[in-house]
Formats: structure tokens, C-alpha cells, sequence
């Protein structure tokens, strides 16, 4: 056990099994900053997480109650973190309740929900007389200390690869952290740019969330970050942890990660089986082929897609394989089932694209 | 005088010359919001704005100190506006004694920047004690009050275009607002949505200030304004104020007036004269060529430009028109120099484009 990483426990709330879990899920494929003892989730209780996620054991039991985590965690938590996104990131009074437990009974909570904990004056209360920490990963710094664009970026050396999707929700991040693995593996001096909570949770040292941002200061604080990162750990290559997509209605984003962050080349995810943007199914709002998108990434920026991520959701093993097989041909790129069989192609295609120029 | 305009005056501290004094500019142009009395500017002081501006009159005198405006202003102001962009929208120390200044000769103060004058509490205490306002338009509503986005866009009859624009500060807002004008007169029911603070003060009755809300809410913000207004105003055509450009690596915007208001068209502002992202010259970030920014917006959303509206900077009035011929013979489409001679071939231009539909 890494004694550097906090004990911790996470609420999930019936929502393991759906993409409105993948704090959880993120946190169960590995943290470096939280050791995780449980998954609180009444619904797949009984089984370890990482065979219900995806078929792997990682000994980290799923129970049904907050009294079954504390006990049956490895090691007595001292962090409740919560792993579901609710809609419109609120605090629903079922999760409240929980968090008012978990309080009680001791520990701290890590909130990346849009409802801030410390605005909730019994949570407060209750947490001082406990002495327990309220953390809202989704409160920015004061406005004094926040950054605007300034152009350091063009003095950065290291590569900076962006991880974008063609939606939200597909794995972009586990698709970074595994490249990030992968990478480290060749012995390349690598750090990745979270840009969400969950980032922040899995240990990634330089970043921002994104989402909480003033709009003014979100292209100021990317930068900062990896100029920040390039100063302390001067990598000689960045992962960008992208957000949403290009084309999302609900929030376009990857600008950002192309232009303010002038990235080098583009890790594209996917997920083949997924027709519409989602949770908005209901209005049709036709997700666009994957090489419709790189064409726009090539004329958003100018730079290349170096490889083609997939999210095999919605379609059996053999469909995923055969989808791989002719995206590969069509595009001439190297395109993966990141969960199946890892990532050294894409690796292996950003380190051939850093020796060309 | 219009009796319902609020009488006010403009900080502008030698920035009405250059694209710092925009907030300034556009006040001189019009308000329905202020009555604007003078403008205070000791660079400019004793010519008539509208004259040094763009050479038409418009009784509204440019005095070199408060004292001076108080007594030239037409109407006994109320409001003090702060008429200039500062770095990083700080309240500079000259700024703030002209801003103490003026809140104690009893004037409310109308705040655009980002630092918000409810911080200042020396201020606070004598904008107390003299019974004014500190307007801090950058202060986002309560984040309880904040919009997600939803798609009720999808449901909103009104015809919507988006006036996007290959830079910052180049003149959207006042293409905005003379297309709205020309709009009126053409007898069509017609609404701005502002998405900047000058917008608001000018005026308009439905918009939100996008820099200052918290990321996640800028589309759901927006589809909201858009929204109301439908609901209470019930409008044939939209314009939705652009920010930023598409491809201003200082914060790339354009997706969200494109995808989350679900734009039917777009018209584009240029400026020819104008080189590299403003700002930015010495890292010889290059504007793209107004051609390629029409591709990118149909790439990104199949939605066409309708026409092009330049801004003259840096162009000689021949070179201007020059350019103007050269383009609408090049793009094929209406290409107008605003100030001079108005918008009424963008008004004909997104009139027939919504008959054909």
C-alpha cells in the first residue's frame, strides 16, 4: 500500500453501472493522490469494483452502506469523496443525507459537484465540531489570483498533446492516464494537464477545473498551468485532458486545448456506438463521424489527429473490433481499444511525430 | 431628451483614441439605457465625441475632469460609467481616485471590469454614505439562479444570427446594433442579445455577460436569454452579439452564438487592416484570411455567412473601399463598410435567407 496516498471512500449511489459514474470509475482504474477503500453503491454491493467495471479485480470492494465501507475498507478512510454526477452537478438531499453520515462519522469530503458544501451552514457546523475538511474542487481561486492569456505559452518546449473526444463522457481521461502510463513506460518525461476534478483526484499535479472558471481566466489558467508544469517538471512532453467536444452544444469546448494551449497534435476518443450527444438523445443531435472531426481539428488549427481512441459502448466486442479495423484503413492512423489492449500505438505515434520536427 | 434614459457621464482617461475606449465608443453611438452628458477624457477634452469618434456631431462634449463634466453635461448626471478597458479589466489606482471621486460628488458608479468595486471597502462605506450604486456588471447572478443548457434553443421560432467577428474589439457589438436598427425600420420584429457588459448598457433587454459567468453556465446562460426573449418579446430575427473570434488563442469563442443558440446564419465582422489578434503583435499570432474563417464556420456548423461588415482600421478610406471590392467579387456575397454607409445589404442578406426557409 502507498502509505503517500489518503485513505479514502466513495459514494456512488446506484450509479456505477452508468456514465453518471465516472468519478467512480476514474478513481477505481487508479488514483495517485487517494488510496480507495470502498465504492458505496447499494446497487452492485457484494462485488469487487474493478470486476464490475470492466472485468478486473482491483480488491476494492463495492457495499452498500457507509457503516460496510468503514468496515471493510483495507485501511480506516479519512475521505469521503463524492463519485456520481448528479444533474446539473446539484447536491440531491439522498447524497446530502450521505454526506451528513460521512461527517458524522469522521470524515472529510471531497466534493466535485457544482453545489458547494461550505455554503451548507449545518455541513459547516457539523464538519468545525468534527474537524473535518469540506473540500469543493469546484470553487475557483479568488479572481486575484486567476490568469489571463498572455502568449508564455509559444516559450514552453515540451510537446503539448491534446486528448480531445467527439463528446463528453467517452474517456478522454482514462485515455490520457493510460498514455501518460504508457509513455512513462518508454522512459519519456511526461506530465499530464488535468482540466477536470476527477484529474485533481487521480493525483495529476498541474492543472485547473475547467468547468468553474470565470470564462474571462479558463484559457489564462491552461496556460498557467503548463507553464507552471514546464517550469517545475519541465517534461518533454504534456498530455491535455480535453473536455466536452468541438461540437457539443451544451458547452463547445476544445479550442481552448488547440489554440491557448497551442498544442502540437491531437489523441482523438470516440465512441463508434454512440449515435447522439449525450443525455441529449431526445432531440437527436447527431454525434458527427470521427473523420468529420479531424478534418475540422485539421482546419480549426492546423494540427494532425495522431491516432483514434475508442469507447466500445453500445457495441459487442465484435462490432468494437471490426469498427477498429475499418476506421484504421479509412483514416491510415493508429486507432485502439485503449481498454483492451492499451495504448502503445498512440504512444508510439506521438513519440514518432516529436522526432519528424 | 428621452426622460426614461438614466443621465450619466463616461470615464474614459485618454483611451478614446484607441480600442480601449470601446466601452466609450459604443456609449457615444447610442444608449437607450444613459443619456450620456459628457465624456471625460483630458487627451480629447473640448471637441464634441461624436466629431473626434467619427466625425459626426453629437452634443456630446469630451471635458477634461469631473468638475468639467458636471458642469457641461446637458442633464445633472446620475451615473458615472467607466468607459475604458483596463489590463486585465483592473481597477488601476488613477482609475479608482477617479471612481472615489465621482461616487463622492454623489454619482452611482456602472462597472464593466472584472474587479469589482463591492471589494473596495473604503468605497463601499462612501457610496454608502452618499446613497449611490456600485454596479458591478461582471458580477455573475448567484450560481443558484444559473441556466445548464437544455435545448428549449430548438424550440424558439425566432430566426437567429449570430454576428461573429475574426477578432476581438473590431466592431461586432455596433454591427449588431445598427443591423438592429436597420431591421426596425425595415418593419421586423427584432431583439439583441447582448453577451457583453457595454451591451447591457446600451440598452438591451436580453442577454448575459459571458466572460464573468463560471464556464459550465455560459451556453445554458445563453440559450436562456434567448429563450425569454422569445417568450416575452416574441421576435421574427435575433441577433446574437459575438465575442472574441473563433480562433483568438486568448479565449476562442464562436461555438457557443453557433451550436448553443442553434444560429441560422451568421454575418462575419473583419478587419483587413488589421494583421495579427490584437493584443498579441508581438507574437505575430496571425488573423486568418476572412475566405478561411467563412470555410470554418460552415466546417463547424454548416451554417452559412451571410455576409461581411468590415472594420477600416488601419486603411486608408480608398484601400477600405478597395478591399470591400475585392472581397465581394471574391466571396460572392454582400461585403459592407458599416460606418460609412450603413448595414442595409446584411439586412436584405439575412431577410432573404429567412424567406428562403
Amino acid at each position: 500500500m502507498d502509505v503517500k496516498k489518503a485513505p479514502a471512500i466513495v459514494l456512488a449511489h446506484g450509479a456505477l453501472s452508468t456514465s453518471d459514474g465516472k468519478v467512480a470509475h476514474g478513481l477505481i482504474r487508479g488514483s495517485d493522490r487517494f488510496a480507495i477503500g470502498a465504492i458505496i453503491d447499494p446497487d452492485a454491493a457484494g462485488q469487487d469494483a474493478g470486476e464490475f467495471l470492466d472485468g478486473r479485480q482491483r480488491n476494492i470492494p463495492v457495499v452498500a452502506t457507509l457503516d460496510d465501507a468503514l468496515v471493510q475498507a483495507a485501511q480506516a478512510p479519512s475521505y469521503c469523496i463524492i463519485g456520481v454526477a448528479t444533474l446539473g452537478g446539484r447536491i440531491t438531499p439522498t447524497l446530502r443525507a450521505s454526506i451528513l453520515e460521512a461527517v458524522a462519522a469522521g470524515l472529510s469530503i471531497v466534493n466535485g459537484l457544482h453545489d458547494w458544501l461550505r455554503e451548507d451552514a449545518e455541513l459547516v457546523d457539523l464538519a468545525q465540531k468534527k474537524g473535518v475538511e469540506l473540500i469543493d474542487l469546484r470553487c475557483p481561486p479568488p479572481r486575484r489570483e486567476l490568469h489571463f492569456w498572455s502568449g508564455e505559452i509559444h516559450q514552453v518546449r515540451a510537446r503539448r498533446i491534446a486528448v480531445l473526444g467527439t463528446d463528453c463522457a467517452l474517456g478522454k481521461r482514462t485515455t490520457t492516464r493510460l498514455l501518460l502510463a504508457e509513455l512513462k513506460s518508454c522512459q519519456q518525461k511526461v506530465e499530464m494537464i488535468y482540466t477536470g476534478q476527477t484529474g485533481w483526484m487521480q493525483g495529476a499535479r498541474y492543472g485547473l477545473v475547467f468547468d468553474s472558471l470565470p470564462n474571462d481566466f479558463v484559457c489564462g489558467e491552461l496556460e498557467h498551468a503548463i507553464v507552471t508544469c514546464a517550469r517545475e517538471a519541465d517534461p518533454d512532453i504534456m498530455l491535455i485532458e480535453g473536455q466536452s467536444a468541438l461540437r457539443n452544444p451544451c458547452g463547445p469546448c476544445g479550442g481552448e486545448m488547440l489554440l491557448s494551449a497551442a498544442a502540437h497534435g491531437v489523441i482523438l476518443q470516440h465512441a463508434p456506438g454512440r449515435e447522439y450527444y449525450e443525455d441529449f438523445e431526445h432531440l437527436e443531435l447527431r454525434i458527427p463521424p470521427v473523420e468529420d472531426e479531424i478534418d475540422l481539428i485539421k482546419k480549426y488549427y492546423g494540427v494532425p489527429v495522431l491516432g483514434v481512441s475508442l469507447n466500445g459502448h453500445g457495441l459487442s466486442a465484435d462490432a468494437l473490433v471490426e469498427t477498429q479495423q475499418a476506421l484504421r484503413a479509412k483514416l491510415n492512423m493508429p486507432v485502439v481499444r485503449p481498454l483492451e489492449e492499451g495504448v502503445s500505438a498512440l504512444a508510439d505515434a506521438i513519440l514518432a511525430a516529436s522526432n519528424e520536427t
